[in-house]
């Protein structure tokens, strides 16, 4: 058997009427069904333990697309609707498996559907380690079937526990049918990176230390914590985007250039990044490191005052953090990062910083060294700001930019990370998804920072609402004399 | 007595009611009024042959300047129009040179204007020796004063023609206040190309042959010869647009960098380029040069239909050319020129066209290799073309371009050359004039060029209006497996 689609799937969710499969996985199905790219013979099943008829789980899914997808008319929804059906039960309860297994089959007998199944781990991380088990122990997965897990990130909590997860799923799945999601890897721009660097010879002959000064890497987001306290507390900032998202864009942004474009030579030189990240000791990662908890201001509460959370909380909702790269390419390039709550912005962005021209003949002109902006979310697209003269000036040079905006024609929306995602997991692709040593690596690091950082003497909350961080950040790239990138700075508009 | 324009000025015009005259300087001396950069004492004699009192004259002046300028209210034109004075003269005749001399001295006595003189030459060429030599006889050019001329293109005819015209100019007036005109050089974005160059790190460093493949400098019009039949049935594209223009624009782009930025060390850095042109034989030029005449079409006169052009005449209105720069920089590197009448399209500008990756991840994508247009007229700005990911696919690759566009805001017009070009007299800077070493050699490369390719049997007319140009211009870059950029070309809009 083959991983295409053609002969259908069962696509079984755990944690089916939860925040992630609402927001995302069933309107991102929604979306693979619209574009009619989904077989006929193919079915969701929704695992829940709410009490719901298949009518009151349909009213419910309704209210959800409603809300996080575009229905046009109802019978696309009903026509869509058929495909899913709403399974109770308390995964928790290791008795209750067989019966699972056995209404797959059956659901596979009498829809014709190919043994093609997919995992889909959306309950809280907690209970990973319960499901798998009784997959495992119940033989869900058995010779005859495909069986692909998706799991989400973070994968573990710390380098031991995610080694723990990690024997578990591989004892149970075969590593290449394991698709460990971080959901940025599916965002158009990060996908679009190894385009940008590798098909472009303008990128990529400058993509080194004799050209690029420094490179920043920011994801910055206004809202708050929403109704995470209990998850966030014990995550923080390093654990929930510095773990995953920010160590995948600079590996994208920073390794080599593969020698082809299958998913394990990708993987082998985004594993080569993280392994050459300088060794810093404790004291240098301290200096470089910089931790950050949002106060509060007018009506907006502080993060120790949200719900569920500790009122002496010590966790961090903002981190920013210096790394360097022990490579030819990148020696002496500062790589920066940035991430947080309540912060100015919601922006993820990459700013690639040049150096300034050498024997400058324009050196009395007080002219800015050229940039390369990668806008990952909300906007997508490329900016790249260089110098011009200013028209009906004699000689006066102002920098602007020139950008290429992936989605900003009016109507134009890229499609949802998981829209991409999923179907990649349908036909087999793993390209976007990490691979455990990607994962492991990064735990390493993230361990090291988390050990080091924690025994500094902090005083939260040290940055208030709308605030790019506390100033700390700002002391950490003007040691360089380097300025953090914010959207507000304005270029001459000639 | 220093070349500043604050205490006055007077600006001699022979052929003062010509074309040049009423399209381009009085409206450009219009503008420099009306941005209040002119001094309070100046005057600007207008000498011309036609019967006009100085009312005639003004009412010819309002309608030209409502015409080729803006005028928002009368007052402003009336204001503006004292500082004009018209004066009778057929400038052929000896005699009436001392009467004239009387004139401008008394106008300076009168309105307190220094001894600051620049003579303007717009009329026709065949004329500018016997003006020059009356001059020079009648001591217009004094010790006490600071007299400048302005000569228009082209400078003379050919080699021997032009030396023997510079020789008497030299022998009149100090080469430093010889202001060779190519309006070209006036553009913004002429003058903006050693910005872009040599400010910016990420064109700086690729401007090479290591990462350039070729370069085309286009400049096309849709317009026909309009009323120039026998000025233009004597020149030809080539020594109309090639010889300055087109010759010009090659040093800007390929130049080494200047020692400075002083107009010395940028004119020897653009003479230098001119002389590394590679040598061809006789055969290599021929093999190298295409030359057109455009035909008639529906109601489109043929060339040799125009007034007072020859009706078998075998001047070109057409030139493309291949050439080589033989320095390290360059070596390898095709620069390609086209110009005509009656083409597509108006446009002028330079495309400067990348190699390819080298050993490309995404060579079975069939991607274009990058390139960056700068727009010279009437679009101004530059573009740049490279690969991206198309949206909603898994790996489509698709070119795209990023631009900086200059004068595309609504309500926004670049200052006309003119305006540029007559202010850098005024004030004595002479970087975006011509020196004589520059016109020599363009001239040795010109003469070498006509008399190789007029011995070529031809068939003209060989084009249609609306082509660009014959078939052999194409076939010329086709050996190389090169393409003319045309502006219809299309790129995907994502």
């Amino acid at each position: 058997m083959n991983k295409t689609i053609e002969n259908g799937f069962s696509f079984i969710i755990f944690g089916g009427t939860g925040d992630l499969t609402n927001r995302k996985i069933i309107p991102a199905f929604f979306q693979l069904y619209k574009r009619k790219i989904l077989p006929n013979n193919f079915k969701i099943i929704i695992i829940g333990r709410r009490e719901y008829t298949q009518k009151d789980y349909y009213e419910f899914l309704y209210n959800a697309l409603s809300k996080f997808a575009s229905i046009n008319n109802k019978d696309d929804f009903l026509n869509f609707a058929k495909y899913i059906i709403y399974y109770k039960m308390d995964y928790l309860n290791n008795a209750l498996y067989p019966k699972l297994k056995q209404f797959i089959l059956d659901i596979e007998a009498q829809y014709y559907i190919a043994k093609n199944r997919i995992y889909y781990l959306a309950s809280s991380q907690e209970h990973f380690e319960i499901i798998i088990q009784n997959l495992k122990n119940n033989h869900f997965i058995e010779d005859a079937t495909i069986s692909r897990l998706m799991i989400e990130k973070p994968f573990g909590k710390n380098l031991e526990n995610a080694k723990a997860l990690n024997e578990l799923l591989v004892d149970t799945f075969k590593e290449e049918n394991i698709y460990r999601v971080d959901h940025y890897l599916g965002k158009e721009m990060l996908q679009n990176i190894l385009v940008i660097r590798f098909s472009n010879i303008i990128f990529e002959s400058l993509w080194n230390n004799q050209f690029i000064d420094h490179i920043q890497i920011t994801s910055s987001e206004t809202i708050g914590i929403e109704n995470r306290g209990k998850l966030y507390d014990s995550t923080g900032a390093i654990r929930d985007m510095l773990q995953n998202h920010m160590l995948q864009l600079l590996s994208l942004v920073a390794m080599e250039k593969p020698k082809d474009l299958t998913p394990d030579s990708i993987k082998d030189e985004k594993t080569k990044v993280l392994q050459n990240i300088k060794h810093y000791s404790i004291e240098e990662i301290c200096e470089n490191v910089v931790l950050g908890q949002y106060g509060s201001k007018g009506n907006i509460k502080a993060y120790r005052e949200e719900d569920n959370v500790n009122p002496n909380s010590m966790t961090e909702t903002f981190v920013a953090m210096r790394l360097e790269i022990d490579n030819p390419r990148w020696r002496g390039v500062n790589f920066y990062f940035r991430t947080g709550k309540r912060m100015a912005k919601k922006c993820t962005e990459i700013v690639v910083q040049f150096k300034e021209v050498q024997n400058n003949l324009y050196k009395d002109f007080n002219i800015l060294p050229n940039s390369l902006i990668i806008k990952i979310q909300p906007m997508e697209g490329i900016i790249m700001q260089f110098n011009t003269k200013k028209p009906r000036t004699i000689n006066t040079i102002v920098p602007v930019q020139m950008d290429f905006c992936q989605n900003c024609e009016i109507g134009f929306n890229s499609p949802e990370a998981y829209e991409r995602l999923l179907f990649d997991v349908l036909r087999g692709d793993s390209t976007l998804f990490t691979r455990w040593d990607e994962v492991e690596i990064s735990w390493k690091l993230i361990d090291k920072i988390i050990d080091s950082c924690k025994n500094k003497s902090l005083t939260f909350p040290n940055y208030l609402p709308g605030e790019n961080g506390p100033k700390e950040a700002d002391m950490l790239l003007a040691r360089f004399n380097h300025k953090w990138h914010n959207e507000e700075d304005n270029y001459e508009n000639i």
